[in-house]
C-alpha cells in the first residue's frame, strides 16, 4: 500500500498535469480532471492490476475514463505509469497527436480501449467487458470513472439494472460526483445518498466516500473489490479541487488556464513533479482461449425468413469460441434464440436496453469476443450514439435488424426498420448488408465474423425464397446479376425483399417485349460500383426499389456508386417508401408504397417511355 | 364513483374486445391488454377526466399508452366510450383503418395523441405533456400505461429522475407489471418492492397495488392523485388474466387467439358485453392562451456563429407565447441560454438526457406549445429512435444541433455531428436546413416556427462571415447562388461552413481562368432540384462538399435531386469527410478531410482535366 503522502503528491501532480497540457492546447477540461485525481492516484497506485506493457492482455484489469472530457487526468496518469512522455502530454489536442480531446484507442495509445466523450456510454461498455472477463473466468476486473451529470442518461440505468441481474460482481463504477455541469450545478449536486439510493435500488452496492481523502478511497476501492455485487463508489469531490481560484467554481467547465492562471495554480498545487509509480501487477494471463471447431454454415434448398436463416448461422458459428450473442428481449423474432440453444453461456440476453446492449458488444470485443447484437431494426435507432462511437472506438461490431420495412404487415410504422440503411451507410468505415434468401445469408453472417469495423446486417420478417443455390459465392461489395441479356433495356435493383418484386417485375415486362436485367445488391456498403455502372452504361436506365425510405438507402448508394467515376448519363429512378405507411399486409403495403412488382414495372414502363 | 361489479364487468368486456378485434385480425397483443383492462375499466369510468367529443380539448387529462402493443384494449376503451363503432373495432390492423397495430394519431384517430410501440417512450412523452400543462397553469393530469418490460429502457429513468426534479405533480404512471416479456420472464418479474425501491429513489411516490381488484385500483388512483409529487401505480397484474389457458402462461406474447379459442376465452370472460361509459368531465376549459407580440429576428451585419444566431433567433421568437426551449445541459454551447435569460419560464433543462429531451418536445407540442429542443449534433443521434417515432407521431419537432462536423477542432469526433444530416434526411416528412452565416440562420429559425413535421437545423461552432445582407429571404426548399457567370465551367455547392470554402475555392479557380459557380445549399431537405439541375445542365460538373460523412448528406441529397428528373449527364463530385478525424484546429481538421478551399479546388481542377 501506497503511503496517503505519496497519494496527495501523486494527485497533485496528476492535476498540476492536466493544467501544464491543457494550457498548452489552449483547450480542454482542467477542472473536471482535478476533482478525480485523488480518485486516479489510489486507483492506478494500489488497486488497478494492469501491466503498462502489455496494456491488451487479457489478464489485466480494465479502466474506462467514462467522463472523457477528463482526457488530461487520463494522460497525466499514463505520464506517471511510464506509457507517454511529458513532451507527448503536451502535445494534447494537437495534430496527429494520438493525445486527442477525448480518449481514443489508436495503435499509438494502447492503453485506451474504447473511445469515450459522449458521455453515459462508459458504464454499458464496462459491463460488456466484465461480462466478457467472466466468461473466460478471467479473475480481472473492470473500473468505470464516471462523472456525475452523466448520471442523466438513461444508457447508465441500463447498464446498472443489467450489471445487478447478471450478477457483475467484477465492475466497479467510481461516481466523480463534483457537483458541476457544463452550465451549471447538475440535477443532484453533492445529494450522495440519493445516488446511494438509486445505485442500491437497481441491485449494487453503493460506498460512499470523501473523494479527496486517499485514505478513505483506498478503502472504499477495498470494500468495492471484495463485494459480492456491482459496486458504485460514490465519491464527493470538488470540480477544480486543489486550487483556490477554481475549487467548486461555477463558469470554468471546459476551459483551459491562460499560461498566468496556469502558474499560479500550478505553484498553489506544489510545482511540477515528476513521480513515477507502477500499477500491482495482474495475476497470470489465462492461457489463449481456444478457438473452436470448424464452422459449418447452413445451406438451404427451400424459402425461409432470412431472420431466420441469420439465426441458424449465427448458431452454426458459435463453433467459433469467440463469438457470443447479444438481444433486446426479441431474440425469438431475430432468432438469436437458435444460439441460446446450443451455445447459451454465450448467449446474452439484455433485455429492452438497445443502448446497452450495443455498450455490451463494444466492451466485449475489448476483451477477446466477437459478438453478435440483434433487435428489430427499428430499435437499433436507440443504439445510434453507441453505433456512432464504436466506430470512433475502432471496434469490430456486428449488428443485426429484423423486421426490414413496411414488408413487416400488420404491427404498423413503430416496427418497421426504414431508415437503418441510411443510418448504417452513414457510420464511418462500415459494412451494410441485406441478403434476400436463406443461402446469401448465411454466407455472409460467416464473413461478418472477420470484417473490420461496424458491420450490418439487415433481416426480413416474412419468409422468402431461395434464389441463390447452396453453394453460391457472396463477398462484401459484391452483387448477384439474376437475369441478364444482351437485349436488356433497364436493370433492377433490389435488395432483400424487394428482390423478388423486382423479379416477378422482370417476368411483367419480359412478358410485353422489354427484357430487364436484375441485381441483388445485397452489399450495399461497400457497393458493387463496377456492376452497376455496366448496368447503366449498357441499358440506359436503372431501377432502383428498396423497403426503405427513400432518402438515404439503397437508391441513394446506386447513385452514389454511378456518379463516382466519370461522366454520368442514362437514368436512374429510385423507387422507395416515401408516405407513412400503416398497418396492412405485406403485398398491401408495398404496393401502396410504390414498390411492388406491379409499381415497378410500371416505373419501367413510364421512363421507357412505353 | 363506479361500483365494483361495473368495473369488473367494464375489464371483461374490455378483455373480450381485445380478443374479438385480435382474432378478427389474425394478430396483435390480446394477453398484454387483458393484464391492463382492470387498470383502465377504472381509469376511464372515475379519473380519467376527459371530454370524448372534444379530445384535443387542454383541459382534458392525457392518457397515453406507453405500451403501444396493447392496442386491442386501447381500441376497446374506444368503443367503450362511443368514440368507435363495433364495426370499426374489427377493422383491426387492416388496410387503411386507424385501428393500427399500435396507436398511431391520425384525423380520423383523435382520441390518441402520440404514436407508441417503441417501449420507454411514453413516460418521455407523458412528461413533455405534464410540463407543458403546468407552464400554462391548466389542471389537467397526464396518466402513461407503462409495461414492465418497458423499465429496462433508460429513457424510463431519464424522465423519471427529469419528472421529479421538475417537480412535476401532474403526472402519474402506472406500471402494468404482468411479469412477462416477448420471450419469457422480465428482469424483475413480479418483484413489486424493487420498481417500488427504484422509482422512490428518484423521487416518485410508489404505490402498491393488485391491478385486478377494481377497488383498490381506485383507492391507488385517488391516492396517486392527491400526491404532490409524481406518482407511479405499481400494479401486480397476469398477463392474459380471466381465461384459464392464457393467465399467466408463456408464450402467449404476440399471438391473436384462433376462433375456437377466442369463443372458449369470451365465454370464461362472461361473453359480449356492450357496456357504455361517459369519463368524467374536465375542469372548465382555459381560456385560449395569448398568442403574444409580433416576432422580430435579429439581423446580422457581422459575423456569428450560426449557433449564436441560432440562440439569438430564439430568443426573438419566444415574443411569440407557444414558443418553448429545452436543452441537454449544453446551453451556453447551443445559445438556447439566450433564452433562458428572455423568457426563464419557458425554457426547461432536461439535463444530459437527450431521448428524454425529444420526448418532452413531443409531449408538448401535444398540449399547444411550439417546443424548439437542442443540443450538439452529435448527441442527437441518442435521440433517433424518438424522432423516428415522432414522424409516426405526425408531431411538429423542431430540433437544432450544434457543432457540427470536423470543424468543431480539438475536442475530437466524439463530439463531431458527422452523421445528423444523413440521420435527419432518413425521417419522414423532415426538413433539414443547414444556414451558413447569421442572417440565413436567423430567418430559418423564423420559417421553422410553423413547419409541419420534423425540422431540424445544423449549426456551426465557429463565427462565420456574413454573406448574406440583412432583408435577405430563404425559403424551405430554396438556396442562394452566391457567384454565376455565362462562363461558369464548375458550381461548387457548399452549406454550412464549407460554403466559405467553396467561395475560397472559387477565388482561387477565378484567379486560374475558370469561373466557378457558387451554390449555398441552406434547405438540404427539400433541395433546390431546379437550380442545381440548371447548374449542371451549364456547367457540366457540380463539386459538392460537406462537413458530414461522404454518405448520406449533402452529396447524396444533390445526386439524387439531379437525378430526380429525366436523362443524367455531366459530372457530380462529392467531397465530404471519408477518413476518422482526430483533434487539430477546424482549418487542419478541413484540409485532411479533403474539404477545405484548396481540396475543393483542386477536385474542380482534377475533374476539368486541368
Amino acid at each position: 500500500m501506497t503511503q496517503v503522502n505519496d497519494w496527495d503528491a501523486l494527485a497533485a501532480q496528476f492535476a498540476v498535469d492536466a493544467i501544464r497540457c491543457s494550457t498548452a492546447a489552449g483547450s480542454g477540461h482542467p477542472t473536471s480532471s482535478l476533482s478525480a485525481a485523488h480518485l486516479l492516484a489510489v486507483l492506478y497506485s494500489d488497486h488497478l492490476r494492469y501491466d503498462v506493457a502489455d496494456p491488451k492482455a487479457l489478464a489485466n484489469d480494465r479502466f474506462v475514463l467514462s467522463k472523457g472530457h477528463a482526457s488530461p487526468l487520463m494522460y497525466a496518469v499514463l505520464k506517471a505509469i511510464g506509457a507517454i512522455t511529458d513532451e507527448q502530454l503536451l502535445s494534447f489536442r494537437k495534430m496527429d497527436s494520438p493525445l486527442q480531446g477525448h480518449p481514443v484507442p489508436l495503435p499509438e495509445m494502447p492503453w485506451v480501449d474504447v473511445a469515450t466523450g459522449s458521455l453515459g456510454q462508459g458504464l454499458p461498455i464496462g459491463l460488456g467487458m466484465a461480462l466478457g472477463l467472466k466468461m473466460d473466468r478471467l479473475p480481472a476486473r473492470v473500473w468505470v470513472l464516471m462523472g456525475d451529470s452523466e448520471a442523466a442518461e438513461g444508457s447508465v440505468w441500463e447498464a446498472m439494472a443489467n450489471a445487478a441481474h447478471h450478477g457483475t460482481d467484477n465492475l466497479i463504477a467510481i461516481l466523480d460526483m463534483n457537483r458541476l455541469g457544463q452550465r451549471g450545478p447538475t440535477m443532484l449536486g453533492w445529494d450522495g445518498d440519493t445516488y446511494a439510493a438509486r445505485a442500491e435500488a437497481f441491485g449494487w452496492r453503493s460506498i460512499r466516500v470523501d473523494g479527496h481523502d486517499a485514505e478513505a478511497v483506498h478503502a472504499a476501492y477495498l470494500e468495492a473489490e471484495r463485494a459480492e455485487q456491482p459496486a458504485i463508489v460514490i465519491a464527493k469531490t470538488e470540480k477544480g479541487h486543489g486550487v483556490s481560484f477554481l475549487a467548486d467554481r461555477e463558469g470554468w467547465h471546459g476551459k483551459a488556464l491562460s499560461a498566468e492562471e496556469a502558474e499560479r495554480a500550478i505553484a498553489e498545487l506544489g510545482g511540477i513533479r515528476d513521480l513515477r509509480i507502477a500499477p500491482p501487477k495482474p495475476e497470470a494471463g489465462a492461457a489463449p482461449a481456444a478457438t473452436g471447431a470448424a464452422v459449418e454454415l447452413p445451406t438451404y434448398e427451400e424459402g425461409i425468413a432470412t431472420r431466420k436463416a441469420f439465426g441458424e448461422a449465427l448458431a452454426a458459428l458459435t463453433a467459433r469460441l469467440d463469438v457470443v450473442a447479444l438481444d433486446g428481449e426479441v431474440s425469438n423474432s431475430t432468432y438469436t434464440e437458435d444460439v441460446e440453444q446450443v451455445a447459451p453461456e454465450r448467449f446474452v440476453e439484455l433485455y429492452i436496453a438497445e443502448q446497452c446492449m450495443a455498450g455490451v458488444a463494444v466492451g466485449m470485443q475489448v476483451v477477446g469476443k466477437n459478438p453478435f447484437a440483434a433487435t428489430f431494426g427499428a430499435f437499433l435507432t436507440r443504439a445510434y450514439d453507441f453505433v456512432r462511437m464504436a466506430a470512433v472506438s475502432r471496434a469490430n461490431l456486428r449488428l443485426a435488424g429484423s423486421h426490414a420495412g413496411v414488408s413487416i404487415g400488420e404491427d404498423g410504422p413503430s416496427q418497421m426498420a426504414l431508415e437503418d440503411l441510411s443510418m448504417m451507410r452513414a457510420v464511418h468505415g462500415s459494412t451494410v448488408l441485406y441478403p434476400c434468401d436463406g443461402n446469401s445469408t448465411a454466407q455472409l453472417v460467416g464473413l461478418m465474423a472477420d470484417l473490420p469495423g461496424i458491420v450490418y446486417m439487415r433481416t426480413t420478417r416474412e419468409k422468402t425464397p431461395a434464389v441463390h443455390a447452396p453453394g453460391s459465392v457472396f463477398r462484401v461489395g459484391g452483387s448477384a446479376v439474376l437475369r441478364e441479356g444482351p437485349d436488356d433495356r433497364v436493370a433492377l435493383v433490389g435488395a432483400g425483399v424487394t428482390l423478388f418484386e423486382a423479379l416477378k417485375a422482370a417476368d411483367a415486362l419480359a412478358a410485353e417485349g422489354i427484357a430487364a436485367r436484375v441485381i441483388d445488391c445485397y452489399s450495399i456498403k461497400p457497393i458493387d460500383s463496377a456492376t452497376l455502372r455496366k448496368a447503366l452504361a449498357e441499358t440506359g436506365l436503372l431501377v432502383t426499389v428498396e423497403d426503405h425510405w427513400v432518402d438515404g438507402g439503397l437508391g441513394d448508394a446506386v447513385l452514389a456508386a454511378v456518379a463516382s467515376e466519370g461522366e454520368l448519363s442514362g437514368r436512374v429512378v429510385k423507387l422507395g417508401v416515401t408516405e407513412m405507411p400503416g398497418s396492412g399486409t405485406p403485398d398491401e403495403l408495398r404496393e401502396r408504397a410504390g414498390i411492388s412488382a406491379g409499381r415497378i414495372a410500371e416505373a419501367a414502363r413510364t421512363s421507357l417511355g412505353r
